[in-house]
């Protein structure tokens, strides 16, 4: 006696392999590489929702799609999510790449004019309709690689009119595109050259003004500080994020990136969402992170681009109980970098990171730590239907091959967003 | 007095900026870095030929093209070529990348049925189409990431049907697709399992049987060997090495990737092509490739990919007055990469090489060890037009951005060979 077959929207069935972390809340530890993989699999979508997914021969028999699409043996994974990007700017700085490997320290590309002051100039000489169209090219690159949420930082502004137009296109540019965005005030990202003489006015601007504005226009969700010695104090971070949380937004931090100066313990004082980056951290920093369960944020390709010797002690972190998100950190200077595929295939290579669990990091704990992992980053009924399909024939095969962007499809709330068929020169007839 | 515009096939026009090497030999030394840089260049094609190379305007008035590229801003460079690949093979081997992520070593990996015996095994039960098809496909790929031309190595038969297979997919695939081929037979890459308790009988059937048929079948331009403690003695090497260049093969060889054992002053008396890998080579070996003009081919993803601590030194090489070609080492194992792109960003990163460096020794130094400068590697009048237009707005832009492939159009022998679009999203209505 079977039921009769249901009626759905969609039905994407022939998946050499779907594989998905499973739950409502991040994953840590050992629990990082526990996921769910079906061969031959299929995922029944509803509306925006998932409503099934399991054996391809199974869900043909319970479900009546209305459409159908064919997966051809490739890997379907949830939607990747990026937790760390500034992608919000304008111009770009292709010369402090080359000044870079020549040599050249983060404070001399600074004097030379380059740096993140080279990019608020820019973004300061931007119309906010500038901003968001650049904004949305962007997102449809994280969507050609993957990616269907993004959290997405301002701080190329620094000043009140430059971070609320760049909140302000953040907003623009989500209403409008596919990809979602989490967005996180970074006014806290370096100290604006007309504060040069007087730092604690802009602490007092950012704390008394733009914070208070920010989370009454709900322009941001979060905010987040650069806390490092060549950026905002461990006092001066304290303040603008008790300030942020009395406010009501959530914290995120970057922390020990270039030098370890407290940065996690602070984040595990204040009951942060994340730390981020993290190349730095001391063991008594993972044990702070440990003890109040903040997310690290991790970014493998920041220290490599930047010829840093130091990288995050990403196996150490999970070994601790944590539970890591990985992130591309995509801005102009630092990482300009979009793709996640490519993250994941460093977290193998530089922390050891198994498929599994660099999947985890970077679809159901990204989403956790940006308190959406209720909707987002699991294939399980119920959840938004945001899905990836590559040209992979298993999950080991997406973090093996690099360099290649094998995204074959990507749905965003069950529907179709991007579909590429695979390239194939004409052929020469054979004599 | 203007001469009448002169009619030809194809101009390419609007590009942001034209950037090329000059020359028929390969660049050493200081003038590695000595490029031509057009902005806003155009480049006259007339059969498959390169006519003229210069600003927009001027070639606008000097030419009357039946056809008409508009570039629309993009950085138009020679067709990319990779000295060293190993592109025919079958299967694929993405366990040993998480067991290597673990800390298994090359040894261990091999034990547990991993390693170049992994691929053997799967390409000795492939069949001549099979292996077509395959490189075929991966062709495309090359193609796709702005590459016109690879040498390509057999090496995974080490058997007279195996390789003879290997080098006659080879050729086959090379009948039907743009990509040109430069075939190389590479029966040294390691000692087949079935020779394992006799390895002296292997290098004689190389010497005796194989070599001379493939020789004179034309089936292959060179011969390699893996010169390596865990593959071909110093002896071994040379004995091989010896017969291929009595046979009129050009000579190209693996030293010095895991250890330093002389196989670089090997390459040098012997005068071979190219010189590869080189992360082990001492300074006397410098000295000996300097001496003989020997050109390196480096690869700078693979060490990282395998996670060994030791890179070629890049920049010693040069200093030295070398003239180096970059490569991926595409393979199914150490290096399973396609985009010279992304070569040139970690040339950059690892070697500091500039971006004109980079471009040199992906073109014309690339084109000189395999012996083809005359024809390809630079954009000038009488060469063939081999071309590729990528989405950045000039050089240093290719490799500051990473984990994209920018390829906008590729031409070769003066046709279109690949054209895309850049991807939008769908836009939702702004309410």
């Amino acid at each position: 006696m079977h039921a009769p077959p249901q009626a759905i929207d969609l039905l994407l069935t022939n998946a050499g392999e779907v594989a998905t972390p499973i739950g409502r809340q991040a994953r840590a530890g050992a629990d990082l590489g526990r996921i769910d993989r079906i061969p031959g699999g299929a995922v029944a979508i509803d509306q925006e929702r998932i409503v099934d997914v399991g054996p391809a021969a199974a869900l043909a028999e319970r479900y009546r799609p209305r459409q159908r699409f064919d997966c051809q043996g490739g890997l379907l994974l949830p939607g990747l999510i990026d937790a760390h990007t500034h992608a919000v700017f304008a111009g770009s700085r292709e010369r402090e790449f080359e000044l870079r490997n020549q040599g050249a320290s983060y404070a001399e590309i600074a004097r030379s004019g380059g740096g993140i002051l080279a990019t608020v100039q820019r973004v300061r000489a931007a119309s906010e309709e500038e901003l968001t169209g650049g904004l949305l090219q962007r997102l449809d690159r994280f969507l050609e690689h993957g990616t269907t949420t993004i959290e997405c930082k301002s701080g190329y502004g620094l000043s009140r009119e430059g971070e609320l137009k760049c909140l302000r296109a953040m907003a623009g540019a989500a209403r409008q595109h596919p990809v979602e965005l989490v967005p996180t005030f970074l006014g806290a990202h370096a100290y604006p050259p007309e504060f040069a003489g007087n730092r604690p006015a802009y602490v007092d601007l950012l704390c008394e003004q733009l914070l208070p504005e920010v989370a009454s226009a709900g322009l941001a969700r979060y905010a987040d500080v650069f806390t490092e010695q060549i950026a905002f104090s461990l006092a001066d971070s304290r303040r603008i994020l008790e300030r942020a949380r009395g406010l009501g937004l959530g914290l995120r931090l970057h922390v020990e990136q270039l030098s370890a100066m407290g940065g996690a313990e602070l984040a595990a004082e204040l009951g942060a969402a994340s730390a981020d980056h993290l190349e730095h951290i001391t063991p008594v920093g993972i044990e702070a992170l440990a003890r109040a369960g903040v997310q690290p944020v991790l970014c493998p390709l920041v220290p490599i681009y930047l010829r840093e010797p130091q990288e995050a002690p990403g196996r150490r972190l999970v070994d601790a109980g944590l539970a890591p998100a990985l992130s591309t950190d995509f801005n102009p200077g630092s990482c300009p970098l979009q793709s996640l595929p490519e993250v994941l295939t460093f977290a193998g290579l530089r922390y050891g990171y198994s498929a599994a669990e660099a999947l985890t990091a970077a679809t159901l704990n990204a989403a956790a730590t940006l308190g959406r992992a209720a909707e987002l980053g699991s294939l399980e009924p119920g959840k938004q239907a945001d899905l990836v399909l590559f040209d992979h024939p298993n999950l080991e095969h997406l973090l093996y091959e690099f360099g290649r962007n094998a995204v074959r499809a990507v749905w965003k709330r069950g529907r179709l967003a991007l579909q590429r068929t695979p390239f194939q020169a004409e052929r020469r007839p054979l004599a």
